[in-house]
């Protein structure tokens, strides 16, 4: 390759539990403990939960949202399953906390933040002991200046700093040119933001938040590929200058075909992360391992893709050999 | 689980020949073969194929409909293959009738009833000898009061009954908030009719069919999951005042992700079956088993999904492990 | 079946790199080889590279597209690989051309014209020594009568040919009433042209690209089932009557389903493959065996198609059982 950079690799992943729009695996903890077995075969040391609630859904029995938003007790307890693989498996895991998927899209800020401090306590009191409880994620997702949110990130934020003196990290995207709605048929729109005004907007943000959030991991699959780099570059810049830990949140799902969501091709995922070592970001996360980057994976192309990585970062033939073997004896 | 009720099996399937929607997985008999025995291991004891021909499509080789309607002829005859399986496996099979895609959506009634007519008569003559030949299903699917479909399974449904004297089915949906086209780019629509007008709909389609339905099945999956259970109430209380029987279609396919569709998430389905149970149906019976819960589809989701579901009904492990060695035996 | 006619067997493939609307299998050395060798069971003789670059994505380093367009230099060179395996495996190798995606739709056709021949003399001097390299294909799909692109083909074509003395070859499709994009909800347009009007424009099309194009393989795929046969008809009468090849490029994923693009149904293959040889055409291709017929496919329903396939053809029933046991052996 001309203008070759190394890659940096990817080192944490989302647990997609509740999803958005990636349909379900359907995975019982024995299907959940092998994976973090081949993320961690891979480097991975940091596990994100994206969210502890998605409307009614939830993660766990949360009084909280059972009491005051009529949520359903879920079948089982994806925190505890979590950090009970993540203290086996030597990961750190961040709580994702609660999207209402009403109350921020409708301005209802306070709402929305007052339920999330809630959660905050009745999760540090209930999961707090566990040592892989190693920091907190806010869930909501934000292309550009959206004052009452970053007021939600400085509320929210400040208050899981001081119960428990832990990070918070949030993970926002670009308002590029694939900044489309996953319901859209089209997969690009006609006019993102240049990126001086992304620029100057996320400086603002940046400065808002800067006393409440010690980590920001753009997703970096909504621009075109020829301006990653710039955008990540942007992204480092804005972090250093207020002192929050830049990471990147590599998305390994294809944004530019017809069925949404399959695993992306190897060749942009490695544009993605070459641009990222290039740039300098302290570390790569990844929407998602357990979708399109595992041999465990429901979609073929994830294993295939998780064998392109390995031989890519020249890691271990014997332990690549064994996974497949295991796959083909009836442990996938 | 909070306020949890012990959920009701499904004892029933569609068979998805001919599918409106759902890509074909290619199977011939002896994939077919096994799916029918992985039903049979889950108490799965009712087949119901969903139509015996759309539009041109056949699944045997139909005089009347390649006569009047210039359908193709079809490679193989999947009425033959599927009434042998059901003797071999002892399943009740229900012969899904014709949708011709136009003329009952166009207001051609009468077209679409004398059709059936003729391919009930045609069907009873040459399958009707099979010991497995349980029941009718009138394939037409409304969410509500259309007179000309009313009369259609009125006069399609005496006619079956009189020459059969076996049951008739039909399996139609709710006008919630997800009965959008599968072409659709949006997942819901804005406003469902409110519940006392369904009621009140589904009132007067129930008086309609009385004499000629003996077994109403609505589809479980338009419909937000907070009112599965206030919906499914009013089926089993208009079925029970005109004498109907009132079983559940619960779907297991998700409809609340791009990818139309995949497996539904397992959480989800529980809900149904939770609420079907509650309510009291009379029977559960799925769309669909082949692509959706078995462990031999080609979604793989849908494995994990039928081990979800055995687990929760306790069913037998040493069976699992025999059907997954199979599976990696090669008989995949 | 009614009025059978023996079906025409698939003797080649695309090679769908780069891809424009079908999601990457991520597959290395180890599985294209894999794949060639299970095309050559099936009797495939000839691959169709789709195309040297799309866009910015290229399947080699080719200077000319880097310097000129900008475009990314690929992680492996693609062409030397299918090189490579074509001689292994006793391939005939079709090279094929670049598409800009903007230049020929924003009526630049001379630009797209001579990048075409500038690519094609530095690919003669690069790759033209491979004993394999059989042929050129020009990307560029039409579905109507556009001077420009005609004018293209024949610039392209007859520079090919003069430098390499190798054929030309062409894959159109039929403006039918599934000629809507990938990226459209609706999977049928009201109107196509009527079929008239498709032999008018097309003779004019033949008529003006009889020197530069030795072959021309239409779409099977975005007409109604009923009429496939008089379109090739069509197709195959203005061939002969301008001395160009006919074939036929079978498509082997399914249009008439939500999901864009899975495997299609056997009968609707077989259906297509009978009027192909119901016309006589030269030879059949299909788009394409690695995603949509082979038994390597992430797409499970693809294997059970590839069974189907050899089943109808009375292939070697040994040869599947061998290629199943390797398939569980671990080498999928």
């Amino acid at each position: 390759m001309a203008e070759s950079h190394k890659a940096i690799q990817v080192t944490g992943t989302f647990l997609d539990e509740i999803s958005h729009d990636i349909p379900h695996q359907n995975w019982g903890e024995k299907e959940w403990d092998k994976d973090f077995e081949a993320m961690k075969s891979v480097g991975i040391d940091t596990v994100i939960m994206i969210r502890c609630g998605y409307q009614k859904w939830l993660t766990y029995d949360s009084k909280v949202l059972i009491q005051q938003e009529k949520c359903f007790s879920p079948p089982i307890d994806y925190v505890a399953l979590f950090l009970r693989l993540s203290e086996k498996h030597g990961m750190n895991f961040y709580f994702g906390l609660y999207d209402s998927g009403k109350y921020w899209v409708s301005g209802k800020y306070k709402r929305e933040a007052d339920l999330n401090r809630a959660i905050a306590d009745e999760v540090w009191q209930k999961y707090g002991p566990s040592p892989a409880f190693k920091g907190w994620y806010i869930s909501h997702e934000i292309n550009h200046l959206i004052p009452g949110v970053v007021d939600t990130y400085v509320k929210v934020g400040q208050h899981c700093k001081t119960i428990s003196d832990l990070p918070v990290l949030i993970s926002p995207y670009i308002d590029g040119t694939k900044a489309v709605p996953a319901s859209a048929s089209s997969l690009v729109k006609e006019n993102g933001a240049p990126i001086t005004q992304y620029e100057s907007e996320w400086n603002e943000v940046f400065d808002g938040i800067k006393d409440a959030v010690d980590i920001v991991a753009f997703q970096d699959g909504h621009v075109d590929f020829e301006v990653v780099e710039d955008y990540l570059h942007v992204n480092k810049q804005l972090a250093e200058k207020y002192d929050i830990q830049c990471w990147s949140n590599c998305e390994s799902f294809d944004r530019d075909m017809p069925i949404k969501f399959l695993p992306i091709k190897w060749e942009k995922m490695l544009m993605k992360l070459q641009a990222a070592q290039k740039v300098g970001v302290e570390k790569v996360i990844t929407f998602e391992f357990s979708h399109f980057m595992s041999p465990n994976s429901s979609y073929i192309q994830a294993h295939h893709l998780f064998n392109r990585y390995k031989e890519y970062f020249g890691m271990d033939e014997d332990e690549l050999t064994q996974l497949l073997q295991k796959e083909n004896q009836g442990q996938l």
